[in-house]
């Protein structure tokens, strides 16, 4: 069965709370609980993983090679300066999908270079919450595009 | 009813021919018959329309305040420096999702930046004539959510 | 007599309507009604031209050089990256007044830099519609001068 | 009655000797007297202000609160360095109008940004001696449309 | 028989007229001639284009691919910023031969980074009219290399 | 009770032994001692927690919201690339007090930027192992100010 | 007996009446009537000095070195471009605290860079006129330790 | 005995699965293994540490002033942006060897710089597994040279 | 009678080994074959001269004052930084005419600039070894147009 | 008779005194002393100004017109920020000698680039107290020529 | 039999004399003894040449294809600058082997990047005269590989 | 005896015929003559040396170790690039006067930037002909300056 890894990186823990005027007031647990049933209504799975750490996400997209044929990644602000994390998503050979909740054009000059994008399938940014749903929308197509 | 619609910018009429390794050998008549359906299942219309012109695409969007509630725009290089259009966006009132088929990350530096961005309402990257499907999904909720 | 040709550029012809916090309610009409009247006493006419695209613009002022003796140009976001326009400025050989109705320098860096003025014979910036009329009078002060 | 302040920064005391091919052969006390007509045909008084030095500029629109109600300036150099004298025009709350002889986009680099323009209501620049007409006149209109 | 475009671009119309020091007293029509004869001695044929309008020359470069077997193009000041044009030439796959009557680094900086050359065949700056007989030379040579 | 959190960030454990001619010879645990006796004059506790991992340091932040009014920061290198730790400061709303014991605009220049400041409450540095106490002091001024 | 002379630079005679938004109701009467009362808690002297040229700043910091141990200065603008005020700090051999009443690092991009701070002892922003009084204390710390 | 620390950073437990074209078949413990040996026939030891954290690597490199006299180091990708490791290598006082598996200067732009270069005591690029070789071998230079 | 210097810089006189990719197949000798033919045709001469040293090449364009007027130059990798060639080509008086067999838009940055273009009569890139022939043509219309 | 303008700028006056490493040991007066003598064996007269204030070296130039025929100027931390010093100094039509008695090229960044260089004569830095010596004899070399 | 080019550039004949404090007392020959021992050891043969002319150093590169199988190679300052070198690196077909004595990130800015990097086949600095003896063993280890 | 060495760089040995608007009529010759009898009324002697070459300059500087006490240089267009001889200039350790005929400050930017002045004694720039015998008496004054 197709199975998708979703993982939130720092700060989202605090979704919710943290700044609801840029971020809403959905908590990380109702958004997860959304994309499991898009998911089953798509015929796949996903499972979930959160950390304030770039080394534990690391080694978590390392793991994910044996469970997982695609990524949707929300790396928070290590989007911006996380090299090292670049590297993972190049070293690990599945395809990742970024995703920002906020149009990070938008905002602070630091926020709209990703250091991600550019070894990532594709982004999607802007759309709240939903950004995530279609960011899964984009990894089970891209896994079906790859089994024709 | 629900009315989105759909600006594909210079040398997307190529589609299909042009350099389709990076595009994809679909050409536009059948995107945009794709759109149709996805948009028929979600009680939706569509409009199309192509230019080759900046002036004409500004033309078409101060228009489109009395046919849609929402645009999705490809504007092929013009992103990358018509502040004009830029302005037309700014200027309607209606939100735009900005929709391009490759990852603009991983081409030449011009293409990582587009102007339009911090214009619009989100951005959608890097999926191929996949991306147009997401942004019309995108503009829908946008659509929906407004309406509440 | 004396004859000064007044261009507006991509998205004038919202005027009033697009964000008036920035730009006043007053319409495109009812500011070329008083410029008219402006032009009247001062014994001078002038002629008025929207479009929303660049070639249309450039044709437009090759044409001048029959019709008027000076120009009012408001190039919208022309302004700021098109160097056909700024050469067209630079061949017809009739003094041109850059006239901008909000402080250009207040504004998003990309607005802070016009390639055309260093073409035209002056600038006039912030002053609302006013600013027509300032460019106006130092547009009939040019021809002045220059007939003695 | 309506009352403005013209204010001519560093070096404007030598105008009509220094480099006339730049400034022109008007002496600051020709320009003076002819802002004063001017003044007189629009029911407005005019005080006339020039110092070399920066901090004296400073005490001097300090003080216009009390005597004027709006400042047309030319800074001189000071116009692209003195973040002193930009605080101090944002700190009068008095709607100030900035005035080039020259059309400063045709000039040495350095000359081309104006720190005080942001913190301007506007700006004129280009028409040589007549700058300061507009630029009187631009102050008036100011001071009309806010007592309006 | 071989056949070759020759396309003109913005404010060209006007050669002959505008700035003689630069460009000549030449005008646009004498320089067709001349390159009409300089083809028939090479057994090809030229058809000759010019618009000061980027939409309608992008247009008239997708014609080319069913009309001619390489194209000569001076894309005037749109050479500096058309990255729409720029993907013109690289979407209809025929060789494209980059022209500037004047040599462009002797003259404004934004005039010295042409953002087509990359996709263009071959450049050819700096020798007047006569760079429009360089430049169909080079072109009917990739022609012939090509048949080979 | 009014309490205080202090945080020292990556490579500050070897205080005392690290680079005395820039940190002098007092160890965190003299630092600390100071600092408790301080509070205690004032009526206040500090808690103290020290690591060199980011994502680490990050949930200690999150915690802080639930044991301390504001929090006295010393992030060592991560003051200056680390967005992650930025967005955790603005996301738990109580006041932090950035502080550096050398004058970092005496250094190396990637140490003359703190991405952190901006989302501070202020900043003390150069003081040495004083400016922790500064601020402390500054924290517990913050504290009161808010209480009132 | 231990003596700090307090230098307020341009614009801050202002301080009550300009942008209380930023700068708070306090006049700078009230603000040194608390440095005084404060200086004496610690057995210390201030003396005040407010001008708005740079030169009689400079003239009064040389003065300096036979009436005071130690300078806490908050130069205005100048802070952001005034060399010479940065000579006469360094020149005079006395420890200067640099003060501002705002976080600079949160405000206008010219404000974010002090071209004092180099040569200070030491930088206090962000918390108001209270910024003042810590500055004071850091200042008498400087003169005990070198008391030592 | 002489004895070295051998810290390979993030990522580098993939190498052999990893972008083989880039950085070989070799596994991480057969690299290890022949490290190993070469010190054996130097009268050496070795140690071994991975990790994908930074704070974990700057606690190994804080404990290896009790264990070694000399680190080589292969931090992946945080030699690019970890100052935190940087100041962690400044802090130990023992002489550290940057290594490369490849030619940084051949890769992406932000691979070229490394922020740990300046304060390690040499650097060995580009010749794969065997530059952990050429690096070892420094560092027992250095340890020999120290010694004498 | 008309005479032509052709001048090859360094690493030319490895053409038809070096990088045959970029360069052809095609030696230094048979291009010199192939221009001489062309002089011939034309009743004009050629001389050619290859070195690997800047200084050898300018002691040759000082001394061809006397054998030739005008020169066709490729000066290899020179052509992006030796200022001393450069000043020697403003020195000489004569037309250059700078040639490049590659388009050199389309390599590495820091070719995509030469120093030397801006003192030259014109330039031509990009057509392989058919450059040169070019190259010439552009020479001997500069000396007729300067003969008449 | 020939005569001479020699101005000091801010901190000259404390030269012997201040950064003596720098500086030398020399008073002002004594290298002003030194400076008349060797006008006098040359038939010329020196008059020597000095100030800290930019405003009040500004109002000596503007007088020097009706004293001197040349300038010789070391304007301190001034040459490098004080565009209205410039401007001085283009206004006045006399030959300004720049002078530094350090090598600036070896000191801060800030200090490598004068703004007044490009509107003064010549150059003369690095020798010491002698430097003002060699720009006397600059000074007095520009009046003669100018007097043939 | 292997056999290495070892070529020193310019001011590396002073070696011994030159800035002892950054290279040390040992001579140009000393070195080379050293390294014709180790190739003995490893069963090579090795062959020195200095020069400082960069088209000398070209020429000889271009003869070693005849007379070795790898380069090492010390290029002095050309390092930071000779692109004609880096031309004929590329070139000649042939590993080379980039050595540096000092750290070349600890010293000025322009000695930070070297041009010849990216076309050598790995680098080596900051071990001083050892970082010729490991430069030697990198080059046998490319050339045993290659043999492979 | 006293002794000075004066270095003329590439492109010198066309003085009086190359571009004489910027460098004057006189030939080197000449100038040389009149320096030699300046050194002669000095009690001092100079040797001459041309060359176009940076490697011939760099070898005859390391010469003059054994022939002379100071050298002045005026390097041409490589000042601006050649980073070989500052590398010489800092090695020989002789005093070096660096002598420019234009005021570099007013032309090109490229000339703006000298590599060498940061390693040489100090400069003299703008005064044609007459800077050598500047630059001269500046090395004489440095001889005995050392020899006291």
């Amino acid at each position: 069965m197709v199975r998708v890894l979703v993982v939130y990186g720092p700060n989202l823990n605090l979704l919710g709370e943290r700044e609801p005027r840029l971020y809403g007031r959905e908590t990380l647990d109702e958004i997860s609980a959304r994309l499991r049933q898009l998911a089953a209504t798509e015929d796949a799975e996903v499972e979930f993983f959160q950390s304030n750490s770039e080394g534990t996400i690391i080694d978590r997209l390392h793991a994910a090679r044996a469970t997982a044929q695609a990524v949707v990644l929300n790396a928070g602000a290590l989007s911006h300066y996380s090299y090292a994390l670049r590297d993972a998503i190049a070293a690990i050979g599945l395809p990742v999908v970024e995703v920002h909740m906020t149009n990070i054009d938008t905002r602070e000059p630091f926020r709209r270079r990703s250091v991600l994008s550019s070894v990532c399938a594709g982004v999607v940014t802007g759309f709240g919450a939903y950004s995530f749903a279609l960011g899964l929308r984009a990894a089970l197509d891209l896994i079906r595009r790859e089994a024709r």
